[in-house]
């Protein structure tokens, strides 16, 4: 059996020896380059363009803008398509924008002979705009619109969805009821994956052909689909190893722009390499969000009522739309059960970088605020803020009536209980109580919520195809995919298990080709462990029925009393082996006896759970007072994400969540002047953390096996990445006393504030 | 209804404009280049080399000689594999051979950065060898052997067989028989495919990649596996759009030594990109035939006993084997059905370039052969070789216990009548009668035996998949190639027939990679129609049903009443369109309420019929008697192929075999000289046709429905080029009335016949 077991990863050697492909390695020789028009106005309309001399450059072969696309609009989401329109993602985007949205809106595409005189041409373009006033904040972005940014929401308003529970207004006029409240806010910041979403596309066999860095292959064509105004099965997209994608690349970037572009060219191969800089602008962001949080407590520490109020700057288009600050919302009442809730959230369109989907989906930010709240919650009490969570945070066989989800086995804990052990988290309290000096010291803990997968809010199912080759090894194909995170191993040990075979004796088939791959979604919302492990096993099963029918007609043993270990048909009475997988296998192709059969089985699951997945941070800081200058001593993660497939693979996955959470925490930030302007579009002026910056991390797990799937697993991908934020902000807060409601809690946000509480000398 | 129409081919817009991707357009740009050292002399072993200078080349990376390859053989030819080892290809052959079997054997090769430095290094490889006697002419290689060719060969016989029927002895004693007999050669030819056999190959994931110009990418990977003594799963081949087979590429050629060259350098890819030289002698060739016939016959035309011996040079490798000889040995007892014959066969090596399969499969030798003899015989009766043919040829209803085939509509009869009103050939053969002065003219035919596929001698099957898109458009994936024949046309044709798709609602996966293609043989032996007619047919009714399910739980109708018509669902009973494949296919993949399904089938056939494919070939030449130069007026060719999948392909497919037989008739031969040294290694030398030595074609087709195949379809690929030579030299025979007996029949065969005869005065 290999699930449980820390095997090498399937692309390891491939890929520290650089042989693995990327959309980049394999772009053709001949490929002509496009390179974007990016406006430089931050919202108003294209009047013109003069292209002239731009047409004259050496190597233009053309130059497509604005009002030659097609008019219509088409969404950009990483979301199962939905047949009812109420549950469409909203299409609010061409290919190329005359109504220019943000700093950096694409209005023209100029294809060339190569990059130099593509970008030569984009320089002497020149363009003429009426320019609107721009929007960068939400509630400024709400009032006084005299050009909205979509005219299909006259007050930028893309959606307002509320939560009510109970009754709010009648509870908290309980006397000696605690009133807790404040304003948080948390930064738009960037995925920066390795991998900028590079992308090439051209024509063949009546099929455009879209070779693109993407986590959702099977998303993407039929977005390009949608945006060409074509069949979606006359779109073919191959998804090579990707270099990261953290969200960014489950949403549709420029694949679609650029599958037109080949259209323009008879089907030459045009590729579209984004820089970073255009990376940052471009694609997708994590949305800022600014909310207000208020609790009722008694002094024993219920929580009798509760009000959220999120306002999400989605950017300048809709991408994800609703779903993220949605989530955030939704949360809520959940991870801390209130009988009185009031819940409402906004997501706001402005004339800034879109935000879509970012590790986590809104639930960074979520807890962010509600743990950070929760330990002002706790002061205000005068409690510690682990006794108050264990008080409040989700009961064990607490169940949800919308997805069925259950803690079934105490998570939260179990993984709080775990943390505190490891951390010496009392303590260390203790320890830092009534601290004085420069360099002060805290402990700070936070719990994540999280689930697995999108239903039933959407669709879940995945497809699966196993193929048996001669030597009795098996190809299996599947529409998840491999982003970076080790998905193709855990497949592959589930796959072997499965089955019945050697790990070495799966071949796991990589690189999604739609036209061959089975159907499915792809990567997001931490689901393709837990999806997958269902198309697997029913797969599996199909196989093994043929395997051993096949093995009944060589050995006449009844397939009842037969089963397949360890890539051998073996008798299970006595365990005697009967035939290797091998000799099967070229005996059920080769034979001329029977009728011939090349075995293969295909199923496609349809998911109906989802499953909790649960977890917490602990962290310890030094807070350096007069720079305003946080240090995080140790990070640990403790995870219940129920039965791990690969251990060491799942503590790699945990390391690189927590190590984006010190970045968001600390020091990541996109900055944008009046016109929405980007201002540190680059990886030397946005601070993502390196490995100077890290901390020593470290990452339990409690395996309470889900009961849901068929390997008892769960989401793990999004969870690391949830709570290590209000942990060190929480950390923070006990080593100074100071509360601080705003991320990234860098010397800029945090000098202030403890000057203002007296921490600094007012002299400095 | 799509078959028997004349659709266009499906990858027609992308080869004319340059779109379709071969596998040289494919290679990665970093891709080293090998070069292959090949032998100096015809025949001995290397003793040794020195390679210190060639090593000194800039640029060179590796260079592995026979000494370091592995030391067991493999087989090459493009046969299913078999586990009975009696029906085993014969495994005679390294990857790099130290005994040398013919001049251009592989004794080394060179992997380097780019061509220059490999074609460098190979002038710079110094090589020992030991010589031994060189063996050219199949009698000669016989006898007096002091150093075998092969070991295993001490007489340098690969094999003999023998076809015995009845009583020759006895029968030949009838008196009044008159006997009729000679001795036929027909010489070694090359494919001239337009694109060389281009392999480059790479490691990933565990797995060599090898990317080739094949005709069988299945059956490749199995002699690769074979080849480097791994398993079989643990190769991958991908074929790309090829340019031309021709049977050339129905052998494993140097896609083995390149995937070796792979594991040589880390996997880095390496190309190997034979020259059209290296191509010429280092790939395969059409056997030389000398073959001794003799008829003995009544005065009234009925063939009493005959007698066949077949002596076919199979060059310096096993390659196909026995086979081709064989085939020309047992298609001789059916053709004109005789109560006593005695036929044997010999394949023999010699030290020259392999004779591997090409189109016919030897029975364009042995059509020559036969109906050049047949028209001998007419004329020793005083009878019209049509007329003898008619009385002889395999009558209706001829059945063959072995293949089971029948003639189930007096094929031959109704292609040389029809031939004949078409040639106008009574009223031509009397006017050319009696002909003087030096341009003469004359009337010939012949006929063609063949049949389909390679059942019951080995294993005939084929798997296809269909994998339904969301736009309701169809994947077909089979193992069956599109080699340049239009098969993927056909195939699509019959796929949207079957399953009741509009034609461009079919997407063929054009291109196989056998980690994911279905499992099958690819093209040879005029088989891939045939064949995956069986495999679509049975794969589409499993799609059907499925689709017809589901559209049941869409309307409700029951699957009895509801059929697939022109891509929409439609009611039976009324005709009404419930829904379209499109409506249909959406809510399958997307629906929340149903299990949801993504809709593929994949089924494998074993195929246990074969079929005859009959016809006839009519020429009309002009004879330039004093230069021995001979001039195809009118070349007609009729088929019983079957009912036809597309008439103008078929037409088209036609006409390409009927060229190259009038090459084969008329000027192609590879010469060599005594140390075995191919002369004439190059398209300038080799005298291949151009478009000004083609004559007017005319193709005929009697569409009699074979009863065995789902659309009475049969063989095409191979037929057309069976006939025509003998037809040419029959029409020679009648403008001259001389009796050539040796192909091509160039002015160096006919100037010295024709003086013989006294036709050229001798003066000249």
């Amino acid at each position: 059996m290999y699930v449980g077991k820390d095997v090498k990863r399937v692309d390891a050697f491939d890929k520290v020896t650089g042989r693995a492909k990327f959309a980049e390695d394999l772009m053709p020789k001949d490929c002509y380059t496009a390179k974007i028009l990016h406006s430089t106005i931050g919202h108003g309309r294209v009047v013109s363009f003069d292209l002239e001399e731009a047409k004259k450059v050496p190597g233009v072969i053309k130059i497509v803008t604005c009002f030659d696309v097609p008019k219509h609009c088409f969404p950009t989401a990483g979301h199962p398509w939905s047949t009812e329109k109420a549950h469409q993602d909203i299409a609010d985007r061409r290919l190329l924008n005359e109504h220019v949205r943000y700093f950096g809106d694409d209005i023209a595409a100029v294809i060339a002979l190569d990059e130099v005189s593509a970008k030569q041409a984009l320089k002497k373009i020149k363009v003429e705009y009426e320019e609107y006033e721009v929007k960068t904040d939400v509630f400024d972005a709400m009032k006084d619109v005299s050009h909205p940014i979509h005219d299909e929401n006259p007050d930028n308003i893309l959606k307002h969805t509320t939560n009510i529970r109970g009754n709010f207004e009648e509870a908290i006029k309980e006397e000696g009821l605690i009133k807790v409240e404040g304003w948080y806010e948390t930064p738009m910041i960037q995925h920066c994956h390795l991998e900028n979403p590079d992308v090439y596309a051209y024509m063949e066999a009546g099929k455009i052909v879209c070779v693109a860095s993407t986590q959702i292959p099977h998303i993407v064509r039929r977005c390009i689909g949608q945006a060409l105004g074509i069949g979606w099965g006359k779109v073919r997209v191959i998804k090579p190893y990707i270099g990261g994608g953290f969200g960014n690349k489950q949403d549709t970037l420029y694949e679609p722009l650029c599958s037109y572009l080949t259209t323009q060219v008879a089907g030459h191969p045009v590729k579209l390499l984004p820089s970073r800089e255009e990376t940052f602008v471009s694609t997708r962001t994590r949305h800022a969000m600014k909310v207000y949080i208020a609790s009722y407590v008694r002094k024993n520490g219920d929580y009798v009522a509760r009000e959220l109020r999120i306002f999400s700057n989605n950017g300048a288009y809709a991408s994800h739309g609703h779903s993220i600050a949605s989530k955030a919302l939704n949360c809520f009442h959940q991870l801390y059960p209130c009988e009185n809730v009031k819940a409402e959230a906004y997501s706001i369109y402005t004339n800034l970088p879109t935000g879509g989907a970012m590790r986590g989906y809104g639930i960074p930010q979520a807890m962010f605020v509600n743990e950070s709240h929760h330990d002002e919650v706790a002061k205000a009490l005068g409690m510690d803020p682990l006794e108050l969570k264990l008080r409040n945070v989700m009961p064990k066989d607490y169940y949800d009536p919308f997805s069925h989800n259950q803690n079934y086995f105490d998570s939260f804990r179990a993984c709080l209980e775990k943390g505190a052990k490891e951390m010496d988290y009392y303590k260390k309290k203790e320890k830092y109580q009534n601290q004085t000096g420069n360099y002060r010291r805290g402990v700070g803990c936070a719990v994540y919520w999280y689930n697995t997968g999108v239903y039933p809010i959407s669709l879940e199912s995945s497809s699966c195809r196993m193929i048996v080759n001669e030597d009795g090894s098996v190809q299996v194909q599947l529409p998840e995919t491999e982003i970076g995170q080790g998905a193709d191993t855990a497949f592959s040990q589930m796959a072997a298990d499965a089955i019945g075979m050697k790990f070495e004796d799966i071949h796991i088939v990589s690189n999604q080709d739609t036209d061959v791959a089975p159907f499915g979604f792809g990567a997001y919302a931490s689901r393709q462990t837990y999806m997958a492990s269902f198309s697997i096993t029913k797969t599996a099963k199909s196989l093994k029925k043929k395997i051993l029918h096949r093995a009944y007609l060589q050995t006449g043993i009844t397939e009842d009393n037969l089963d397949i270990v360890e890539s051998n048909i073996v008798r299970v009475p006595d365990g005697k082996i009967l035939l290797s997988m091998e000799d099967l296998a070229t005996e059920a192709m080769y034979t001329l006896k029977d009728p011939n059969l090349h075995i293969t089985a295909e199923e496609t699951h349809t998911i109906r759970s989802n499953a909790y997945s649960f977890g917490a941070s602990f962290a310890e800081v030094e807070v350096d007072i007069n720079l305003g200058k946080v240090k995080v001593l140790k990070l640990i993660n403790v995870h219940d994400v129920g039965r791990l497939i690969n251990p060491a693979l799942a503590e790699a996955q945990a390391h690189g969540g927590m190590s984006m959470a010190v970045g968001f925490a600390l020091s990541e930030e996109m900055k944008y002047n009046d016109k929405g302007k980007i201002l540190n579009n680059n990886l030397l002026d946005y601070k993502l953390g390196t490995v100077a910056d890290t901390p020593e991390f470290e990452v339990y797990f409690i395996e309470n096996p889900e009961p849901t799937s068929p390997f008892n697993t769960k989401s793990l991908g999004e969870p690391p990445t949830c709570s290590p934020a209000p942990a060190i902000r929480n950390a923070i807060y006990q080593a100074t006393g100071v509360p601080v409601r705003k991320a990234p809690m860098t010397p800029h946000v945090l000098f202030p504030l403890f000057k203002e509480a007296g921490l600094i000398d007012n002299d400095l």
